[in-house]
């Protein structure tokens, strides 16, 4: 789809273009994510992000059955609120100096992510029921289920110990 | 603060690169939120998004209470991310070519910002609680949950009208 050229004339358009917004982002996280555990002092943070990896990578997949039942082509378009927030994750990150403190701004860092992927399977769940694609979007739930339990055990973990071994 | 040069050294020191980063985010969305209500058709969503608009000046008035209470000079850094997020929220709604379509796609991109601030003030106020800044975190909640408010009442007008009147 080329910018300005008004390519979206339908509900059904832009059902399959956010599909192919939240396909590149699922797969840029897939790219970026192994960075984040790298850095990770904490074990338990180190972990949760690698069991999420592992997640996403099915994530990527699902969509892929998405387009299938649908239709359509699976294609990645530029997403660049992903780029953005995972370039802030780099800038925030390659900053801190101390471990601990480092370690509370990865949370920070990969809860906005997740806060990114449950807005927009959030839109793309209440399009696929509003063009009667219950099937589409029971799969689609199953990955924000996923995305939202990530999101509350990230903030378990920063409340519970992150943030205090930072202070 | 330059990129590399690890200047956060302490949870104090990320605590306000984080409000510098939400405070560039609000003033971008000052100034990018006009237009999504320029183009918005529905008159209850439109009437929502300047109603909402009136609300981000307001926060961007409470982050320069936080900062002084905390002591640290107002100061935006470059938040990448709310600029991918902005310039995707261009690039989506000039490529729909029906207002009702339209709707639906301006929708999805406020609350992509929305979701992007819920999960910044709900990091800022979990540190500022573990800096024993009370009042710096009552402060941030109140916008906080406006925020929330917003997203919760795009997703009601979605669901009840818009992607309907859409599909």
């Amino acid at each position: 789809m080329g910018l300005f050229s008004k390519d979206i004339k339908t509900m059904n358009d832009l059902f399959v273009h956010m599909l192919r917004d939240i396909y590149y982002a699922e797969q840029a996280i897939t790219q970026s994510l192994p960075d984040l555990v790298n850095i990770a002092t904490d074990p338990q943070l180190k972990r949760q992000l690698k069991d999420h990896l592992g997640e996403t990578e099915n994530h990527v997949a699902r969509l892929e059955e998405v387009f299938r039942l649908y239709g359509a082509r699976p294609k990645a378009i530029d997403c660049p609120a992903i780029d953005g927030i995972i370039e802030e994750a780099v800038d925030l990150t390659s900053e801190v100096k101390d471990k601990q403190v480092l370690d509370a701004a990865i949370i920070a860092a990969a809860q906005a992510v997740e806060h990114y992927e449950i807005t927009r399977y959030g839109t793309l769940i209440a399009w696929a029921k509003q063009l009667a694609r219950d099937d589409c979007a029971s799969i689609l739930q199953r990955t924000l289920a996923e995305e939202k339990a990530e999101d509350e055990r990230l903030t378990a973990m920063a409340e519970s110990k992150i943030n205090r071994k930072a202070a």
